[in-house]
């Protein structure tokens, strides 16, 4: 939780060549910025490669994926359970992609699948005891590698970052995702 | 490029059973924000998949990958060419996914691969005439997609998103990549 802007490591020798160096730079251990730097587009797609390599290094390999964490998270706000159109709703997942996590879930018994109350015809997932339990245990790390992410940045710019983010995801939900079949 | 945050379509339904209301909202196509949404991890996985669902309606299906376009713009930054290690080293790719994006570059003519002239052992890649024709044709829809992305946000809010962006890219660069193996 030390991690500043000037704590790089080195840039390995070889590769510092064929990269342009940036006047004022004295460590390297990122590219000189291309014109890429300048597009959300390459940015966004390394923040989300970066955030899966630290959550994986704060949580190990043989723990729950961030989509699994999510679906379990989701699933404690579901006291009657919820089915796997509204998972995916929730998680910005396709409808298969959700139905693989869930099936993975129950398999390690973190989740039940059974029917709804309310319709027979209707699978519910609902979240148990042990995924509870298996939730409360991760959190800490889950958190560790959260905080970790935005450290580099002041508290005002962590807002005005989450604020963006939230914008940006709430007016675009609808992009990005399979079409729900509902 | 005229939506708005109120601009949403609704919700189907069926699909609002089991979602929760939220208070004063006025329209719901996007779910009411679960813990989840607190989680940087989760919006910013889901700007991912916005922004390639953006680039995708944009740019089409038949087009060149997020990830081509990205490789091509840097190959104009150098005109010597650049070996597999430099490319993966500034798109934040592993060596097997840039080795991969490359060859799939290269069968379309828009790069071509050589031995370097300082090191025949080493293979450098360089943008083709043909190459930087797919660019220009496809800049403006890209920045059409990246645009539309950000559209959402005022121009304080922009700046502030791609700052924090940069800030956290730059700091965390070595993660959530595969090790460079020089």
């Amino acid at each position: 939780m030390t991690r500043t802007r000037n704590d790089l490591p080195t840039l390995p020798r070889r590769q510092s060549r064929g990269i342009r160096k940036a006047a004022g730079d004295e460590e390297q251990s990122v590219p000189d910025p291309s014109r890429i730097w300048t597009r959300p587009g390459f940015l966004i797609r390394r923040l989300h490669q970066i955030q899966s390599g630290l959550f994986l290094e704060k949580c190990g390999t043989s723990t729950i994926t961030p989509l699994q964490f999510g679906m379990l998270t989701v699933l404690t706000e579901y006291s009657d359970g919820a089915d796997i159109g509204t998972l995916a709703f929730q998680l910005g997942t396709d409808r298969s992609t959700t139905a693989d996590v869930a099936r993975r879930l129950a398999r390690r018994g973190y989740i039940e699948q059974a029917p709804a109350k309310t319709d027979r015809r209707k699978m519910v997932s609902r979240i148990t005891k042990e995924g509870r339990v298996c939730l409360r245990n991760k959190e800490p790390c889950m958190q560790v590698s959260q905080d970790l992410l935005l450290q580099p940045l002041s508290p005002k710019q962590r807002v005005a970052l989450m604020d963006a983010l939230r914008i940006l995801v709430r007016v675009s939900y609808d992009k990005g995702r399979a079409k729900m079949r509902l």
